[in-house]
C-alpha cells in the first residue's frame, strides 16, 4: 500500500521526529523541540498536542529557564501505550510489560517443560500469563512481540524449532492474538530479540550476539539492525558443526555447536563441560567471524551463569584461530536470561516510537491499515 | 563530496538511464529509449550525442522499421572505453581485457610461483603483463582492478594474504597504477570478483559462491550485491574450522576448511582426497548456510575440475546436516579458473554503465573529482 506524499505524510514525518527528541536523554521544552529539529513553534506546539492526546508525551510542570514564559519539559509518557513481550521457551513461559520510557513495569516466568507438548497448552498457560501482567501494569498495549526458540519465515509463522519439536508450522502470533482478544501479536526469534535488546541497552552496533539456553542461537546486529540474511532466517549457529563425528544433534544433524554448548551439555556444570562448551564456542564463533567480520560477540542467556572460566576459553580459541588483525571483543552479556522477553516488549515500544503517526488516528493522520 | 542536485546531477542521471537502456538485451533505436525512459525524443538524442562522442554508444545501419524515418538501433560501443583486468595468484599472474559489451578482448596468464616471493617481482611481472594485453587489445582503457587472494582493508590496501606471506599491508593498488602510468587501479579479493562475475554471468543474486584454490575463500551475494560483513572482510570461509584438532594452516590456525579442501590436499588428486575435500566443504558450508540462511552455492577457481565425485560429496554432507526446509542449490560454476580475472575487468566496465557521467568532462557534466 503506498502513501500518498502529501501533508498526511509529512504530518507523519514530523510526529516521529518531535516523539524522537522527546526520547532524546536530554529534556527539552517544545522551543528546544522546535530549535532541534527547524519545525516551527507553532507546528511542534500541534504536534505535541496530538501526542500528549495520544497519550505518548507528557508535560511536567513549567521550570522557569531563564527570561520570557516559563518552559515546560516534555517526556515520554510513562502512562501510554506500553509493550507487552511474550516468550515460550523450552522449559519456561514469560511475559513482561515495558512502558513507553523503557522501564518494565510487570513482568512474571512461570516454569513448564514444552519438549512433549503440543504448542496448544504452552500457548494457554502464556495467554494466562500475559492478561495477569496486563492486569499488573494497568496500562493501554499497544502490541505484543512473542519470543520463540525457533526459525520464524518471513510471513510470521514458527517453521520448526528443534528443541519443541511438536511445533511445526505454527502461526504462534496468530493464535496467542486469537486468545487475547485481537490484540496484535508477532512472532520473532528469540535469539534476535535477545541481540536487538543488547543493542537497545547500548551494546555494539556490530556484534554476534549468542543466545545460550536449551537450544543456541544468535542475532547478527550489522550496523545496529538485525541482519536477516538472505531468506530472514539468518544466525542459526546453534547448528554450526564443531565436531563433525559428534553426537546427534535434535535438529537431525551431528555435532552441532548445541550438543556441546547447550545447557543439557552443561547440565553438570562440571569445570571440564564449560571448558568444552567455550572451545566448542569459540570453535562456532571463529567461523562465524570470518564470514560475517563482525568485530564483537556478546554471550548472553545461560552462559553468563557459567563465569569467567567460559569467557577465557572462548577468548583463548578466538584469539588462536581468529586471523583478524583487531581480534575479536568477547564480552557476556549485562542483560540476563531474560533479555529476549525484554526485547520482544521493547520492539513494540520502539515501533510506536519510530512511527507514532500508526497510533494516532485522524486529525489528518490516518491509521495504517484503516480503510481510507 | 556533495553534488548540488541540479542540471548537471539530473544529466548524469539520465545518461546512465539511457546507456542502461542500450546495455539492455534488446536492440533500441533513439525513439525505442525515449519510450522506455520517459525522457523527451530530444534530451535522448542530445544525451545519446555525448554518449557516442564518449565512445560508449554506437549507431548501426539504419533499418527501415515502419512507417516513418529509418529508426538506427544503438548498441555499446565495443571500440569504447574497456576495463583492464588484473590477477595476483599464487602460482601465476593474469591480465585480461573486457569491453563494454563484455566480450574479453585480449587474455593472458603467466605460471610463476610467488609463495617465497616479495611483491615486487610479481607486480612488475603483472604489470608487463598488462602492457602486453593492452597492446593486444588496442582499445582506451577506463581503469582496472586487481584481484588478490588475501584480506583488503577498506583502504583497499591488502592486509594480509595467508598464502603470500611476505604480502602484508601492500597497496597493490597505487603499486600497479605507478608501474602503469597513473591509470586508476583499484584491489579487490579475489573470491569477491569471482562471485560478482558469477552474478553478471546470470547466477543466483543470493549465494555463497566458493573459490577453491591453493586458498579457498568465498563471496557472498545477498539480493546481487557483495555482503561485506561488518568490516568489508566477509566471505574468508577457507578458514572456518572444520577439525578442530586438524593441521596447522597458514593462517596460524589449525583445522581450518583450507587444510582439507585447498588445492594442495587436493594435489594427490586421488578419489579419496576429493571425498574429503567434499565433505569438508559441506560441514563448512552447513555453517555458513545456518548463519546467513543463503539458499545456493556455487563451487569455482579449481573445483569443477574435481569432478561429480565433488559436487556429491558436498551435496550429501548439506542434505544431512542443514535443517533448511527448502534445501540448499549445489552447482559447480561454469566460468572457469578465471571468473575473478574476468570479474575484475568487468567491474571497471559495470563502474562505467552505472555512471557514465564519470568519464565524460563538459558540457554540463563534471568528471568525479575534477576541480569544480
Amino acid at each position: 500500500m503506498s502513501v500518498p506524499a502529501g501533508q498526511h505524510t509529512v504530518r507523519r514525518h514530523n510526529l516521529a521526529l518531535v516523539l524522537r527528541e522527546v526520547a532524546g536523554p536530554e529534556p527539552l521544552s517544545r522551543a528546544g523541540v522546535a530549535a532541534r529539529t527547524g519545525l516551527t513553534r507553532g507546528t511542534v506546539s500541534s504536534l505535541v498536542e496530538e501526542l500528549i492526546a495520544a497519550g505518548l508525551v507528557a508535560e511536567l510542570a513549567a521550570e522557569r529557564g531563564g527570561p520570557g514564559r516559563p518552559a515546560s519539559p516534555l517526556r515520554l509518557d510513562p502512562s501510554g501505550p506500553a509493550g507487552l513481550g511474550l516468550e515460550v521457551g523450552v522449559e519456561a513461559v514469560g511475559a513482561c510489560v515495558v512502558d513507553l520510557s523503557g522501564a518494565v513495569r510487570a513482568h512474571r516466568t512461570t516454569a513448564s517443560d514444552h519438549r512433549d507438548d503440543a504448542p496448544d497448552a504452552a500457548l494457554a498457560r502464556l495467554a494466562s500469563l500475559a492478561v495477569d501482567v496486563m492486569a499488573e501494569a494497568a496500562l493501554p498495549i499497544a502490541g505484543a512481540t512473542v519470543a520463540i526458540p525457533g526459525v520464524i519465515g518471513p510471513d510470521g509463522v514458527l517453521e520448526r524449532a528443534p528443541n519443541l519439536p511438536r511445533w511445526v508450522d505454527v502461526d504462534v502470533g496468530s493464535a496467542l492474538s486469537e486468545r487475547l482478544g485481537g490484540l496484535p501479536v508477532r512472532a520473532g526469534n528469540e535469539a534476535d530479540l535477545a541481540a536487538l535488546a543488547e543493542r537497545w541497552a547500548g551494546g555494539p552496533a556490530d556484534a554476534i550476539v549468542v543466545s545460550g539456553g536449551i537450544g543456541v542461537g544468535a542475532g547478527i546486529l550489522l550496523g545496529g539492525a538485525l541482519f536477516p540474511g538472505a531468506g530472514g532466517r539468518a544466525g542459526e549457529i546453534g547448528h554450526v558443526v564443531v565436531d563433525p563425528d559428534g553426537p546427534a544433534c535434535h535438529c537431525g544433524g551431528r555435532g552441532c555447536l548445541e550438543t556441546v554448548a547447550g545447557l543439557e551439555a552443561l547440565a553438570g556444570g562440571d569445570a571440564d563441560a564449560v571448558r568444552a562448551a567455550g572451545r566448542a564456542l569459540g570453535i562456532a564463533l571463529t567461523g562465524a567471524v570470518h564470514l560475517l567480520d563482525v568485530p564483537a560477540v556478546v554471550l548472553g542467556g545461560d552462559y553468563p551463569g557459567c563465569g569467567p572460566p567460559l569467557l577465557e576459553a572462548v577468548r583463548a580459541e578466538l584469539a588462536a584461530r581468529v586471523f583478524s588483525r583487531a581480534g575479536v571483543d568477547v564480552r557476556f552479556s549485562a542483560l540476563g536470561p531474560d533479555a529476549a522477553l525484554r526485547g520482544a516488549a521493547t520492539a513494540v515500544v520502539q515501533a510506536v516510537l519510530a512511527d507514532p503517526g500508526r497510533l494516532i488516528v485522524g486529525n489528518g493522520v490516518r491509521a495504517t491499515g484503516s480503510p481510507s
